[in-house]
């Protein structure tokens, strides 16, 4: 099936505003099958608006149009859908009533300018917006189906995946229940991620597994995405090579889903009712900085230090924490350059004494820099799972 | 003028790259007074892509295409022009020759898949390349002048700026030398910067100045863009302008131009020869990540502290260093929520004493993180230069 996206405003067509709507969109469709052939956007103005319409619905099967439902009058959508399709704009009693009555329960009376955001062609199908007072709605235009979202993208996220998603699988024939399993690696780039993984798909029940990869550096994500007729059915289906998935990339995985490196490891030390401190040099505060902020982490972190030579036997016996994560980076000679790389060394400090690491990286002072963040919180991680800390990464020199 | 923007490519049709290319592209054509009408994504895909030159072709006067300038058989952008201009491909002797020389400086033998990168339509317009393989070149395709560039960010951005924005300005008939004039401002909201520099245009020498914002929380960026016969002429004609907006925002702007805050401040300590010692709490590393990685921050960055109840006079005697600056925030109770806030307290040791400065940030977690780190390198800037450390911030609430 043939699917596009079109985006709307102002802010996103001048580039005042990066477009990461339609990043979400599109990468959020690959999860589950569903590919986009075509992106566009346009700004609030009518014409444009119109014959963008025209033409992805002569291109395309299905449209998901993203923007353009605010109160404002230069919120053009529904308008333009109606008369893309010839026909008036009506209100929905329906979500009048819904908006009146979430206005009520906050104590406020709704502003007046809002009822246009219950007007909507005559004929459309209402989609549900149970967070903002954008709904959507779905109307044929050409020979598309087109389904309109809201633009602010806590609500177009939840939107999407609660009922766009499930309306396009259905116009396109495929089975109507998703899971997408995401695994996070530190230390393997994609290529070889993309070898040790070979073969996964297949190990599914019935088949109909597409494994992917999202490189963010210095991070990797591995997406496995099925389609089954229920939760259950998916989760048995899945279950394999999910296992199997966990077997190849091993120590790497340092997060699940919706964890990240940081979550994991104040979990791990809250659990073990220790305390931290951090001991960083040309990283600048930015290891601190992942974890210091977190909920949870006030009765866990104790104190981080940049700069100096603080070891971490010293930092521990100092702070009065239980564990102490030191990591040093010595710097090449000389200006920045692709070549350009450095020597670090991150030394684990607990009451059993102190391990350490040495790697080498290479890539430009930024690159070192994200580098040596990553690899000193993921030596504390490995630490505290019990893992060897000492396992070569893909990004070092030896 | 209607100018279109074209990008292409996989990567950012699956929206596995966010599309900073294009937002690049529409802002710099915003700053010289191009405005973009529509904004087309297409992949590697040969009848997409002819589709989309043909349909853009038909709409605007100008085009830009972004991508499928490599090397490799899924770069297909000099192919589909050739086919959509109903010519050949033919080689580019002179730019074979360049390519072959930029091999041969670097001792190495030009692989023989480069030579697609010379082959362009037939009497196409040759547009340089200064810094890598991929030559721009353009076409004319329908009503549309069509020009190609290549994906890679930093050729791209230097390629808009000395090659393509000028052609566009002649296209459409406007001044072909441009200006564009950035301040930086950290406690100005957009709205106030409005308010406060309205008849700024008007002030420029023979008018044609446009005013714009450019908001990145905690800063905001002002710009004034100008077009002139040429720069002597443009530097006149811009220098009453710039000097108002200059002492309207007053002790706001934290940087002009390519300059940044955390640049100013270390430019400022290494031209007094001194040193500088950081504390911080809920920041958690935030702000000496500003300034300890910069070139020529270590031999004034003395020290970092996370956590703690570290004053900026104990840290400044511990540490040995000449300035000691101390950013203490006093959470909220409870759960993140939009209204969720801090007290921030900004101290300042130098040898002459301690300057504070109290200030309320409410927004989130988040905001209340970003905005209590900028506005401790903000007192510090301020202290530095001989400015009032305590001045009212339109984040702030009292």
């Amino acid at each position: 099936m043939r699917v596009e996206i079109l985006c709307t405003g102002d802010e996103i067509l001048t580039g005042k505003t990066v477009n990461t709507n339609y990043s979400h969109m599109a990468r959020r469709l690959a999860d589950v099958g569903l590919d986009v052939h075509w992106g566009t956007t346009v700004g609030d103005d009518r014409a444009s608006l119109l014959a963008a319409f025209r033409q992805a619905g002569a291109r395309a099967q299905a449209v998901i149009v993203n923007g353009g439902l605010g109160p404002t009058v230069d919120d053009l959508s529904q308008e333009v859908a109606a008369e893309a399709c010839g026909v008036p704009l009506v209100l929905s009693e329906h979500w009048m009533e819904r908006m009146t009555q979430s206005y009520a329960r906050r104590g406020r009376i709704m502003p007046a300018n809002n009822k246009k955001q219950a007007m909507l062609p005559e004929g459309a199908e209402f989609i549900d917006n149970p967070i903002g007072t954008a709904c959507g709605f779905a109307v044929t235009i050409g020979k598309a189906r087109f389904l309109f979202t809201p633009g602010v993208p806590r609500e177009m996220r939840r939107m999407l995946d609660e009922q766009v998603i499930p309306r396009l699988l259905k116009l396109s024939g495929m089975k109507a229940v998703t899971k997408l399993k995401r695994f996070h690696t530190f230390g393997i780039g994609e290529s070889r991620a993309d070898e040790l993984l070979a073969g996964i798909p297949g190990l599914a029940i019935d088949g109909d597994i597409k494994l992917g990869f999202q490189a963010h550096y210095p991070q990797l994500e591995t997406k496995l995405a099925a389609r089954g007729a229920d939760e259950a059915d998916l989760a048995r289906r899945l279950a394999p090579a999910e296992a199997e998935v966990r077997r190849r990339l091993g120590n790497f995985v340092i997060a699940e889903d919706d964890q990240t490196m940081e979550g994991v490891i104040l979990a791990k030390l809250r659990e073990g009712g220790h305390t931290l401190a951090i001991a960083e040099t040309f990283t600048g505060g930015n290891i601190a900085a992942r974890i210091a902020p977190l909920v949870g982490a006030e009765t866990v972190f104790r104190k981080g230090v940049i700069g100096g030579d603080v070891s971490a036997e010293r930092l521990r016996t100092e702070s009065g924490a239980s564990h102490a994560l030191a990591v040093a980076v010595q710097l090449d000679e000389g200006p920045d350059r692709p070549d350009f790389g450095a020597a670090i060394t991150v030394s684990l400090a607990d009451a059993k004494g102190t391990v350490s690491r040495q790697a080498r990286l290479v890539g430009g002072r930024d690159w070192v820099r994200v580098g040596a963040a990553e690899l000193g919180l993921d030596c504390l991680r490995r630490h505290l799972l019990g893992l060897p800390v000492d396992e070569r990464i893909d990004f070092e020199r030896r």
